[in-house]
């Protein structure tokens, strides 16, 4: 940090498995990605190249290798996956992780119906591949999952083999974890957590408020993903007591910590 | 493409005359267009510079160069020809075109009454030197015009010499086309269609919602404007079928195709 | 400018006292503030790095070079003083405005609760040391400030050095100055402005819609800030009644002062 301010929460360090920020790339360019790097590199963990926009940036191959020098990891959003999947091309979806060097995939069903058990086995089989993770929520607003599916299909997917679950809310913040207002929906939200380590769960909540209300729950440390390239630093300040919105939130808390 | 996913849509080649992307560019650094091309380009058709943005930005000769080295046409949003003609200035207009070399130009009166038999006129005229883009629909959210005469006058200023007419909706997608809420005016749109011919449309549409309605209603190659640089690739996404908003739209008609 | 349009209002020039625009840094990368200050350079006054941020921004020093080299006045965000204040640091605060070379510091108590001459004494003594711009209003949407207040807490805040009082909006601009949809609370202002000099005031009005109405208010040299890096443009077309939101307001003032 530039200077010191004293009774700051404790953040954990990289490779990270909590406290963990997951940002969306949804088409940057190699210097965009490299101003991102330069300012949110401390903080970012691994990227999301949104949905299928690798399928058309131009500058593929260079951007990986620009997240690759940074040590950051990347990975193909899950509707990539289920463009293939619903092509029927697995196999083809798999050399495409190889070509490209990957080392983490998505798997989810957020715009097809696909039986739970066939989701599972492709987690099984990309988990001998690569790091997994799967996402649980789907991508329409009119289908709601109710809190005890979220946490068996969570269940099934880590046993099979996902390192972290995904909660759904996509670009905007409103399907989901949440209702169409960007409201969280704080009782599936709840439940699941008597279930689930919160440590083996990424929230995706691309705004403000739904990171805050996460971070007032469970910490700073609580896995976040979606998270804009440009709104890494401020996440970060939320997560350090040092916005308004959590400014009370930490200082006892870190007091101890001294 | 970077790979073959298979059953993607047929999307036209540039130079398009359906399946447009229009960009606004309301103030980008030289780096930043050169970013934005350098990842957008095979996707953006034209960019306007928004409104008279160009009058303010200092780096308007060395930005027209970049955009022109990209072989991306470039013209100044229709206010700024408003401005000229509430100042009587339309030669002075004329002759700025020229001092920038601009091969294309809009007509408007979005922020003007204007009688509609000058606005045609300015068309004639200008057709002369430049290619025209004229837009119909206010700036103001409380007039509202109603179907009729959004195909009256789009028939009048397409014979006058449009080469494509514009609907209005603003940055914000707001007015126009869509109601304060950013809902399309469906019926309204749909009107339109049963008189002029989708390739003479540009449709104003920055909002994704807004995207997506269209490229529904009318498939991957719709003409579209007021996009922002960032959400270009975003969009080609949509087109193409390959995010959540489309993902099962284009998947019967692309294995027509091939 | 690029070219002569005619009838535009006068704007002043810098540095100025009035018609001040206060952009916000909330994380830009190095190449990101070059890439601002080429095209937004002539028209941003100041630039504040937001709350906290300057904390965990890795390139505190080279931006801040950035902004010294284009003679940009930067300021760190109240949230940072407060920050320290609450942690009972101020001296720590003052050694690193020094350490940093810094020439404007902003004294708030948005995120605490301080008694009103406590922050009239920091003021006082920040005034020996740096130029002091003061906030008055809370980032709490609960807490309402009435009008006779805010009188009277800018009239202090003034009187004790501050060289111009900042009305509270944040980033979003749904506190403070505003309700919670953005809507300006219309009543609060024209009461301040019947006791407080405008040119004393800088309006935080991040929303377009904000901007808009100030303007129209106050004309093309009322103080704004809170204007995001990609907004200082659009915003200086309408202050130049050369965008659709003005188009109209200046036309014949323009006229007058030719």
């Amino acid at each position: 940090m530039n200077y010191e301010i004293g009774q700051i929460p404790n953040r954990t360090q990289k490779p990270r498995q909590n406290g963990f920020t997951m940002a969306m790339d949804k088409g940057l360019s190699n210097r965009e990605a490299e101003d991102f790097l330069s300012v949110a590199g401390p903080y970012v963990d691994i990227v999301k190249l949104g949905w299928a926009t690798s399928y058309v940036t131009p500058n593929l191959d260079q951007k990986l290798e620009i997240y690759r020098a940074a040590n950051i990891p990347v990975y193909f959003g899950g509707t990539l996956f289920e463009a293939f999947i619903v092509r029927n091309r697995f196999d083809d979806y798999r050399r495409i992780l190889d070509k490209y060097k990957m080392q983490y995939a998505e798997v989810s069903d957020g715009s097809i119906d696909m039986p739970h058990d066939q989701k599972c086995e492709y987690i099984r089989q990309l988990a001998g591949q690569v790091t997994v993770l799967s996402e649980v929520g789907s991508k329409d607003a009119d289908k709601i999952i109710p809190p005890y599916k979220w946490i068996a299909l969570m269940k099934a997917e880590m046993e099979a083999g996902s390192w972290k679950v995904i909660g759904e809310a996509r670009e905007g913040g409103n399907v989901g974890l949440f209702r169409s207002t960007g409201e969280v929906r704080s009782g599936l939200v709840e439940e699941i957590l008597t279930q689930i380590p919160s440590e083996r769960i990424i929230w995706e909540a691309p705004q403000k408020s739904q990171q805050v209300w996460f971070i007032k729950l469970l910490g700073s440390n609580v896995n976040l993903g979606n998270i804009a390239p440009n709104e890494v630093i401020p996440l970060e300040t939320i997560r350090l007591g040092l916005r308004g919105d959590t400014f009370s939130d930490f200082l006892d808390a870190a007091a101890e910590t001294k």
